[in-house]
């Protein structure tokens, strides 16, 4: 049954037009959000325009009764590309799991904005909701794709600036190597539905700009030390390029004595989470993903 | 708070007598009787002795309405120690999380009966509940230890066997690799509280009876081929030598597309899960391992 789900997934992905050659950046940013449009967030959810540290954001609720804490979701899209309303199916979906309410932040994107803007815009927007008087153990973050490497990086940074950590920390198939050199970026070539190295290659480097991929805020997979970061979710599919950045940040994980889950769905592309609804995997990623928050939120 | 009892479970576990040389299996079996005896199961299920396949096995209930399906469960002690009654901890609480009534399989230990007895009579306990007409969908295993090493072996032994697959595997802390080569067996040497190389190989040696440990089912983490198998659980503490056990199981599984958690909980020792009510962690990883199983009961 399931079976049939992925692979009927995998065939729909793949049938999607791939441009013939270089296309402008916003005309990048309106194909994917219209290709985003197409995944529905789930009712039970309300919807308030918000600003968090100078930043447009997004706060979603559950409708009735809340659950104390607050998710602080980081949107994907390659650094170049998307908002709080792309990546609405995947907050909205976790808030409605969670009964946690979250905001989702409109951090600033390349190539206007390169390098390390977007950790920036997290940062600052963390200490936002920290001078609000919230307390940090009552925070997660939550991200998809470039948005699951800003919930490490900003980690990384905010312990760097002496801020205290979140509760935990959940990505689904995060970006964590600018290096780009895991081995699923070789052995996945084709397997992949949606990314190729070359594609990768042309978003990377409007978010490098030329600076060095070899430092641990662009590659926290290779080069990061997590001590002192709090418990982490991966979740990825073994469809992808990107497979091996959350494999070896959970490894990073283990040797700083992080508490790691690496939580790994076959046969599904990046961000399946998305397709919560049609494929049973994604629900049940979502569900482990709400569990695995809560847990921590209710911990303190 | 947790922090705290992650400190004082290592402590007390390393207050714990070690006895000075050689020990008969028979009082290594006593001793690890009084010692689980300490961990006491939790209210809500019921126990009452059963058969299967020849075997003396518990069955455990949950008292009120069950969620339809089957745990086959596999105790942990090395091979050679245990039973039933000294994993009660874990089916119990397995079995009142999920409300899916479990039997606990008292299988044939070394030194009196080494490799293979013990896979031989789970694979005839899993072959019992199939001649009984239980859909091999409703099934899941989960075992501890040496018992978490026989979930992935006697899925190993049945597919080769042509037995259909359960739905799901969880395992806690392992035993996967007789080779002992992880790096884990040197890395974590006096850190780990319960285990040492030397003990691990004295228990070691009354399984293999001499026979070579460089084959699937003796090292399955490091030789096994996991095509075909249903989704796995595999929960570890960063204080054990067999941690690698677990993570290159979970390298097997992403190589054969197999659906699979690594969840590891950082400063926890061997089989932690078993301090549930003590240790926060504990809990938490149990509620884990039950919303998946669940999952994949669920499913069918």
């Amino acid at each position: 049954m399931s079976r049939d789900q992925r692979h009927a997934l995998d065939t729909m992905v793949r049938k999607a037009p791939q441009p013939s050659g270089p296309v402008p950046v916003e005309r990048m940013r309106e194909g994917f959000a219209a290709f985003m449009a197409a995944f529905p967030p789930p009712d039970g959810v309300r919807r308030t325009p918000a600003e968090l540290a100078g930043r447009p954001a997004l706060l979603v609720e559950p409708e009735g009764e809340a659950r104390p804490g607050t998710i602080l979701y980081f949107h994907g899209g390659s650094f170049s590309l998307g908002s709080p309303e792309t990546a609405m199916v995947l907050t909205a979906n976790l808030v409605r799991r969670t009964r946690v309410r979250a905001i989702s932040l409109d951090y600033r994107l390349a190539p206007e904005h390169p390098f390390p803007a977007a950790i920036e815009d997290c940062v600052a927007a963390f200490r936002g909701l920290l001078e609000r008087g919230i307390d940090p153990a009552s925070i997660v973050f939550a991200g998809d794709s470039a948005g699951g490497g800003l919930t490490v990086t900003t980690c990384l940074a905010a312990r760097d600036a002496g801020l205290p950590m979140p509760a935990a920390i959940a990505a689904f198939s995060p970006g964590l190597d600018h290096t780009r050199s895991g081995a699923t970026m070789t052995t996945k070539e084709g397997i992949d539905p949606f990314f190729t190295r070359q594609g990768l290659g042309r978003t990377g480097e409007m978010y490098l700009a030329g600076q060095d991929p070899d430092q641990p805020l662009l590659a926290p997979a290779v080069h990061a030390d997590l001590t002192g970061f709090p418990p982490i979710l991966l979740q990825a599919g073994t469809n992808e390029l990107l497979l091996d950045d959350s494999v070896r940040l959970a490894e990073r994980a283990r040797e700083a004595d992080v508490d790691v889950i690496l939580d790994i769905t076959a046969g599904v592309p990046h961000v399946f989470q998305a397709f919560a609804g049609t494929l049973d995997e994604a629900g049940q990623a979502l569900d482990r993903a709400a569990l695995f928050l809560t847990q921590h939120l209710d911990a303190h």
